[in-house]
């Protein structure tokens, strides 16, 4: 199982990965060698789906690929291979397709049934779902392949693999992350390992795309529901897996389940002797917040490197996100990738300044101080600004600051935006909103700080640094745009603030159902009003990993104009 | 036929506005009164389709309207009404439904079949397709109820009810304006006419939600594919239209053609007496330019009042875009609620102030000039900028600047960019990027002109001032951010850039397509290069009027982190 990251659009260095990893397969006694979903194409492709020429040069490598693998040495091996494909299969359309290869050729083809078109998906709009159900022998073993979204369905093709009879399902995936996501997915494969009644190999993508993090996740499964390996998550990883498969069962072919089910016989029987290994260790699972923040480091990592971007510029408040944000970007590209700058007004803070200094100290990365008062008074004195607009200049002149200095000196500019705030538009559009990538949008307020006290333990742990200094942790929040000021203020205490934006936003719950959870209905109300004024500051917010379930961006799409509230019946 | 503005979310709006034109239409002497498609929660309502309590609100508002329809004198008469439905059907899940009212009762309710799925359409997400077919007996006449895509699809609810017998399909609709829509729409309501041996009376709906115009467009017509009626485009309007109906046909219902098609009576034979009118004139189809104006007008319109904006701030810079759009703007909310400020910098020519000046005197809007050196040198000298990074800060400046007006004095900022900018990237993010809304987002460059010359063209015909000043419309575009810079410097000519563009973005063409259209190979990497890499950029661009088959959009969706490039195979 080769838990590789897939580049989007990137077919001719995807089409070598797999050579790359089959090989160390092969050399690793494999007879079978399984890549993600799309991996030749990296996922998701989106409208590339759409396009002819895309869709041709997928097959043009997808067909190139056995001969290679001949040429490679792994022509013995049966390697099943994600990729796109348009106009090969029974019908016209595009498919979502898996190739099993073989010796020198595309033995069999299987198309995704089940095709997602909810949440961030909109499979619908490119494919074609499949009803074909191959099933290889390979060594008298009996393997089936189906794709991500036909485990998450009931019925479907693992429930006619189970009728019609096979020794191994491998199912192949991208998946994207969520918080506690994986534990979902452990019982889902055990459950229809158990349906197919045999051992499940699930295999999956990893790594940053856009706002979406895979986060591998690969495991085997057997036929009563017992793990019995899984790959770490958020790193790339070959998992060599011994399985001690029957091959005896009574198998059939036809029409089963609404599946036209046909067995191709790849590799004489019997299995071929090989010294069996000891079991790999299933990796440890990872806590809440160490898998929420490999998340967010794969997140911004990806985004980083994959966009050609060698380094990220962003402004230090002192505060909490600002902090997160920075400690995040030292861990997904080193210190000194990380260019930090304390842009104080007349209403900063000693401590925003000494607190923002101290995090350099801790972590290493560049700092600067560029004082915005005099761009300020410009704008301030010929304009007239006051109250609002002038709060607002101060977060547009240091959003001029960042962006200068990407100009100038090539970063990608970060917006150290949570996800509290970004709901209820707590924050200034082309300002603080300012960036190519916002590592924390998806990260509510309460969840920030508890990310920074555990990376801070985990520094602990390691005998190094904290990067996070007590202050920033400590004090109340503050965007300081006037003297004084505190988010409290003008929002409600953010652990109550949270719950209601859990229950609004996650949960879609409306007016009654929120009070039926005990809120008070003065508090719903303006909470829900502020969120739903905010749409429009959202569309033009950078994206940003996703980590919730539902996340602001395809995840939940709300139109601007809209009068539609929750309200009092 | 209700040609009417329902607004996303205002169920209690909408439902009084169904009240008000069904007494209309009554006192007009209607028997039948349909609404568009949605009439009841605004199109597209988008994720608020997944909320139950807006699913349930939609559903107490309808079954409202019948009794409130007989106090309001209309209980005689059948209204044909769109609405979201949930749970109330065959098996669960959320519909796209309509409604057939009559008497005090909702006597039937039919399911959208089709859905689509493809460019802005998201409809898979959301709804749950339908499979009964109700036919209603109103006066001896049978009707039957299709929605929108429903006559897009081959096969389908209209070749059923052809096969089944009916004397007249009402199809509602909720159909986006694109270039030349409405004469593909006449067609294609003309075969399905045809296919249904009957007339069919085409509703849809009217006014601009978020990126989209409903441009109406509602008529009749004939079973033997003759226009009876047509409604003007742009407007609200009533189409009253006396038929002469056979109610003559032999009818059967049972399963045809995988519909469940179901009579229902209504009204008793035969039709009463009534005093025939004459036809209404069909209204003149409006030319491309005057046509794309009036979406344009609509959307901008449409957005800032629904959004609770009295009035616009936009910078005047003296070229095409900024005088188009702020022509535009004075159309669609008077020369009083338009703010122009000339923002010159060191490198502003002396027309680019002067033909501003002309522009606000002959429009009559509200006219500043807020010269930027101060901010700019501020940030320059302190920053130490040179070259692209000094460019951006001044159009950066200039972005704060109307921002701070925006703040100050509650103005909604529109964006001057237009589509062949936005494809290549030829714009500052967060500089002249910023505003709420971009009017001529999805106008291509080439497009903006012949707007400029049509547009003083009419003000000529109609013995007003044209708008534009020559000199806007004649001189060679330029960003004005160096001295004598052009856009011939960095883009190709607009004519040859723009047919590029509508290959590459619209057609969704490869590479090899493009060299097969006659383009240079160099051209086509260099425009594709840059396509591409301005995806970013496009994500935090303001919303604006889609008039295009493929607006950038919810109708392209491309990743940022994209490794694909159209290249020599």
């Amino acid at each position: 199982m080769a838990q590789v990251d897939a580049r989007v659009g990137d077919l001719a260095g995807n089409a070598e990965q797999v050579l790359r990893w089959s090989r160390r397969a092969v050399e690793d006694g494999a007879h079978l060698v399984a890549f993600p979903e799309l991996a030749l194409t990296g996922y998701p492709v989106e409208d590339l789906a759409l396009r002819e020429s895309f869709a041709a040069a997928s097959r043009a490598e997808l067909d190139a690929l056995p001969g290679r693998l001949v040429e490679a040495g792994c022509g013995d091996a049966v390697v099943v291979v994600g990729y796109l494909d348009r106009d090969s299969g029974v019908g016209a359309g595009v498919r979502n397709a898996a190739a099993v290869l073989h010796g020198g050729r595309v033995v069999a083809r299987y198309f995704k049934h089940h095709l997602p078109n909810y949440g961030v998906f909109d499979e619908f709009r490119y494919f074609t779902p499949g009803s074909t159900l191959p099933i290889v022998r390979v060594h008298g073993v009996e393997v089936g392949v189906v794709i991500c979204e036909d485990i998450w369905q009931d019925g479907g093709p693992v429930a006619a693999l189970g009728e019609a009879g096979c020794d191994l399902v491998v199912c192949v995936n991208a998946s994207p992350y969520e918080r506690a996501k994986d534990d979902e997915r452990g019982a889902l494969v055990a459950r229809r390992a158990a349906e197919a009644g045999a051992p499940m190999a699930y295999v999956a993508l990893v790594g940053g795309q856009d706002e979406l993090v895979f986060d591998g996740d690969s495991m085997v499964m057997s036929g009563a529901g017992e793990l019995v390996a899984r790959a770490p998550q958020f790193v790339e990883h070959l998992l060599v897996v011994d399985l001690d498969l029957p091959g005896d069962a009574t198998y059939r072919d036809g029409d089963i389940a609404g599946f036209d089910v046909r067995r191709v016989p790849l590799l004489p029987d019997p299995v071929p002797s090989y010294e069996s290994r000891p079991p790999a260790p299933a990796a440890e699972p990872l806590s809440d917040e160490a898998e929420v923040w490999g998340a967010l480091v794969t997140g911004l990592r990806d985004y980083a490197h994959k966009n050609g971007f060698a380094s990220v510029v962003l402004g230090l408040s002192g505060g909490i996100d600002s902090s997160v944000v920075a400690a995040l970007a030292v861990d997904a590209l080193g210190a000194a990738a990380v260019h930090g700058v304390s842009m104080p007004s007349a209403y900063s803070s000693d401590h925003s300044r000494s607190d923002a200094a101290e995090l350099a100290d801790r972590t290493g990365l560049h700092y600067t101080v560029q004082p915005i008062e005099a761009m300020v008074d410009a704008f301030v004195g010929q304009l007239g600004l006051t109250g609002l607009a002038e709060e607002n200049v101060q977060a547009r002149c240091r959003g001029v600051i960042l962006m200068g200095l990407s100009n100038k000196d090539g970063h990608l500019v970060l917006a150290n935006g949570n996800k509290s705030e970004l709901a209820v538009g707590y924050s200034t559009i082309y300002g603080d909103a300012v960036g190519g990538f916002a590592p924390i949008k998806d990260v509510p307020k309460t969840l920030v700080w508890s990310l920074a006290r555990w990376r801070n333990a985990e520094a602990d742990k390691r005998g190094e640094t904290p990067p996070i200094p007590v202050g920033s942790i400590e004090k109340p929040p503050s965007a300081e745009l006037r003297p004084g000021q505190l988010d409290s203020d003008s929002l409600p205490d953010y652990e109550l603030l949270d719950a209601v934006l859990n229950d609004y936003v996650e949960g879609d719950r409306g007016f009654a159902d929120l009070v039926a959870a005990g809120y008070p209905a003065e508090l719903i109300e303006n909470i829900v009003r502020m969120v739903d004024r905010a749409e429009f500051k959202r569309r033009q917010y950078p994206p940003g990993t996703k980590i919730t379930r539902k996340g602001f961006g395809r995840d939940r799409r709300l139109p601007i104009t809209n009068a539609w509230r929750e309200h009092t019946p």
